[in-house]
């Protein structure tokens, strides 16, 4: 049995309506609907335009169904890069973005900055694509948006495509000074994994048409080009996970019933409780020193020797903490702070730390 | 409202269970369960172990999660052909996967069948990979095991890839024969869509290796050396449908208890059944002719004129036929006969048919 209260980042907590919207999905037929159903096309509309209006999602970009994010890295090189790409990486997930890149054979550049450090103003000579991972989930870095939106006057001719996997739907991207964003289910939505969702705009259509038309290989079934003229008609290139979609359609109509305004202060309510409380703490410490690079979304703390111990803690109190990612999980703590862990369950993951004696 | 029984051929009808275990894994926890647990891992053991024995897979093949049997197609073009593959082609799937191939600019061959005919012995020059639709589930013909069988004693150096999206778990595949069978989990398994299944042998590694070494781009986190090294330690390089995964070790738990010889027996009962109604019946036929090459799992049927009111007329009985495929839907309907499609339902449907009096 899994404790109560889950804040690894990811798969993580369940949205609390989750569980019911599926009840009524399998009452209503939705998980054996045909995908070439005016039903589904209904269903993969009511998610595409729930989100548009959840992350005011521009009229000129569009919004298409992947099965991962880390299936995303890969359409994102495959369809958007010729040669050469540039990828900012300071974790492991910011790195294996570059290496997809390497992987398909594409000239990636990285600048490296250290796992939990934010990034310098870093000059790029030219290059086709900048990757950049806006919440680098194993080490709790954030990008902040106005980091973000400094690229495209120094690199103009750059496609700028932002890894925002496990930090939407909180930040407020300003999408006219990116080209592409994707995420992933889940995290910050609270939904079983299996779906990611990539947004393009018109500039990496003609990228991948670009491509197309020099007869380099673009992928199949998930190229840009099929993807988009699928998504035109509410569809699909595969069967996809129709689950998956409806899903993330009804949890999406619930949060823009909350708010989005209303998400977003309490995230930053809970992200400011749980910093304070770690800054507090004898045992554990913000891995992130810059205040201006915190994820607000996936903390990450330093709790040394002590770490094991805690995690026991919090799980005897009913809590999941989140292992420290890879090789520093004997010493890291990591905790999702996404729409579904409600005020009440961060208060009382603050005053169960402040409890612990060690 | 969906009608009650569903026979489209996919996604298809759940299989009986399947509601009760998706109720359990939300109880569970399972949607929020990490990837990187030993949970995880027992989950994902419990389905290819599973698999294995319903299958009779041999030891020497490996099985591997991807999204959809779509992905699959694209990996197996991808990992496994450097310059060529050969396509039987009979209908709209056999010939996407063809596509996929010319899509990823390697030198496709095929040889084309009228769609709902069967393909006479084919000598094939030589070729890196034989393409092999077992069940085109557009038009419901099916190549018999023997008729798979005889291409490995001709191309012994080729690769035989099987599709069998759309008849397991009913085949008995002499895997000897075989290199490489695929499926998705939306149709025999009667679960809902969002995977795909991915049984290859060692031969198969070696080729994609041998890419490799050439420096040929396989891919990223999907490319078939990335998947079988973490699916030897029952895990997904990505974040995968954690729910599908369980769902479907579930169903295949279930379907060993009932007995795959009893799965058998019943799937060529209702087909003699519905075969026998749609020869006997006045305004519908099989469309394939050849007894031989009929599909067992998908049962397409030509009705001329009386289709769309045939459709009505099983709708008003609470049965929904599967459409014709693409342009043959006017004048078409397929049935799927998969494991969730109970005897006295194909009775239900042959008795409902004899009932239409156009």
């Amino acid at each position: 049995m899994q404790p109560k209260i889950n804040f690894t980042p990811g798969p993580s907590q369940l949205y609390f309506t989750v569980e019911d919207h599926a009840r009524r999905a399998f009452r209503d037929g939705i998980p054996s609907l045909s995908h070439r159903t005016k039903e589904f096309e209904s269903i993969s509309n009511d998610a595409t335009g729930g989100l548009r209006e959840l992350l005011s999602v521009p009229g000129d970009y569009h919004i298409l169904f992947c099965a991962s994010a880390t299936e995303i890295w890969e359409r994102v090189i495959q369809n958007l890069v010729e040669e050469n790409s540039f990828h900012l990486v300071n974790g492991a997930f910011s790195n294996k973005f570059y290496e997809t890149a390497t992987q398909l054979r594409k000239q990636a550049g990285k600048h490296e900055a250290m796992p939990g450090e934010g990034f310098p103003e870093i000059n790029i000579s030219s290059t086709e694509l900048i990757a950049l991972t806006q919440n680098e989930t194993s080490t709790g870095v954030s990008m902040p948006v106005n980091y973000l939106n400094s690229f495209r006057i120094k690199n103009p001719e750059a496609l700028i495509v932002v890894d925002a996997v496990s930090s939407l739907p909180y930040p407020k991207f300003d999408y006219n000074n990116i080209d592409s964003v994707f995420f992933s289910v889940q995290k910050g939505f609270g939904l079983p994994a299996g779906l990611g969702v990539w947004m393009v705009n018109d500039r990496c259509i003609a990228k991948a048409e670009n491509l197309l038309s020099k007869n380099i290989p673009i992928g199949s079934y998930h190229s840009l080009p099929t993807l988009v003229s699928m998504a035109r008609k509410n569809q699909t290139p595969e069967t996809p996970n129709v689950l998956g979609i409806y899903l993330l359609g009804k949890v999406v109509q619930d949060m823009l019933r909350r708010g989005i305004p209303i998400i977003r202060k309490e995230t930053e309510y809970k992200s400011a409780i749980l910093y304070q409380a770690l800054s507090n703490h004898p045992h554990l410490k913000p891995l992130v020193h810059d205040d201006l690079w915190r994820s607000k979304t996936v903390l990450v703390a330093s709790g040394g020797g002590q770490t094991e111990k805690i995690t026991s803690f919090l799980q005897s109190r009913g809590m999941q903490a989140g292992d420290g990612y890879g090789s520093a999980k004997p010493y890291q703590l990591r905790f999702a702070n996404f729409p579904a862990h409600s005020k009440e369950q961060y208060e009382l993951l603050v005053d169960t730390l402040a409890d612990y004696q060690g």
